[in-house]
């Protein structure tokens, strides 16, 4: 398979012990997550989703009630990070689920770009994000934040560097 | 005055009742900085300052005990707003300062970039932002995130819709 | 038609006239898209489409023979451009195609971000760019930049002034 | 020294042969600077400078006769791709000049913003860059685009990959 090429010909399904340990790290372990309330809903080689559910504490714009920027730079920024990390995934199947899930600590955010292009303002959020690029060294990804309804609220591009 | 200049001839400072309206808004009415622990220190027409203590929930990289890059990015995105109505006050002066804060209202921001420079752990990090160019419909800002000890971690650009 | 809604129920299409002057615009007029070689290919008021041909002014890296990533910058920074002068349009069918077009002299980039994926080696390269979002003072645009046989080599984002 | 240190306690003068070689390189090897008519001013490990003189090709918007955006960008990223070579070098003193000029041959952009504050306006510009991190695969840069008179008129940040 290409170094280049994040969507192998033959589409790669994760055992649950390996989604189940990329959920309860991106849900649980890494705190500020679980702050957020951010829930990942789907995990695949090329394309994971998640979830925001409005809170009080994610308010940034009281005279509006809608949510902060930050909460949406967060969510997209840790997105990003789990699509990074089930792109290598679905690149060393051959290694046991264990071995995958340890790659992730490798992992780390290079830069981040926020576009807010509409108020965020609903009862939840829902959150996708895809690997443009997988290289050895830095994984390239691409991340939208829409409303229940689907419209388009905030994109994002990140770069992450991945060994 | 020229309206591309946010660093006016004669120093403004501002009155305590402005200064005090602003950092209730972005320390306790904007629901998320709180969650984040955000504290404004300094808030000058050409310069606004922070600080983010330590704590358990802004935790990112569980192996590495360090903060979210999203608290980064939210705090980064909340000073350089905070920037922008301070640079916003400096320029109508002669409005009393109620009117002044009333401002604050129209902001939002267009876009954010955060670059991460080295990984962010400590007892405590201080913020700066500075708007690089105060126009009347958009304002650009330079957002720092500092170690205890003066390190650079984090960088920050941002645009805010100001009108 | 809502402010913030790209995409009209009934797609417009433009005349003759407004097309043919908006591609003289970016195509002769912007000096520097000439040096660039730029093609206007398609202009729709939620798409426009480009080509830039390799020739040797466009090399960045002379032991690859790739092209100048600013080449990719200035080409998704116009055609970013010519995406918002598109959309504007289409929302002003109303005025004479010489009214509309001169709506061009108000736009600005705020600010570009362009990600690098691959390396841009090539006969000629695709462009687009599309209106994320078309509000009364800012929109956003999404670009890409694709080889001759449709690979994704960069991507951008941009923020533009629209009046 | 410190990986992560990008100012070495005892400054670095480069010799003749390498900062020549390196200009060459920028300057000339690399077609499309000499397009933008890129020159070289200075060469230290923690900054670089450089000019655009004004001419006809380098128009954007020929209604007002400034500089297209697509040349800061292209500028910005050969200078920020210039510091990030000169701080290696500045690391491997040790190594022969033509050695450590190779190591060119490693650089790549990974992504740039670029934030545009004024109008580009004016007979000559001036270019800075410094590297705010210089890690043993990825480096992150600072960029300045200045007039004349030294009013800042546009910044960049890039991240590129060094190895």
């Amino acid at each position: 398979m290409s170094k280049t090429n994040a969507h192998p010909p033959h589409p790669v399904e994760f055992e649950p012990e390996f989604a189940d340990g990329l959920r309860d790290i991106f849900e649980d372990k890494i705190v500020f997550n679980r702050v957020l309330g951010l829930q990942v809903l789907g995990i695949k080689p090329d394309r994971v989703t998640g979830r925001i559910t409005m809170k009080p504490e994610l308010i940034g714009h009281f005279l509006h009630n809608r949510v902060h920027g930050g909460v949406v730079s967060a969510a997209l920024d840790a997105m990003g990070g789990l699509a990074c990390v089930a792109a290598i995934g679905g690149r060393h199947m051959d290694e046991p689920p264990q071995q995958r899930l340890q790659r992730f600590s490798k992992l780390g955010t290079i830069d981040l770009r926020i576009d807010y292009l509409r108020p965020c303002v609903g009862t939840h959020f829902d959150l996708t994000a895809e690997v443009l690029r997988l290289g050895s060294r830095v994984a390239n990804t691409r991340m939208e934040f829409r409303a229940a309804d689907g419209k388009l609220l905030c994109t994002g591009a990140g770069a992450y560097i991945v060994s």
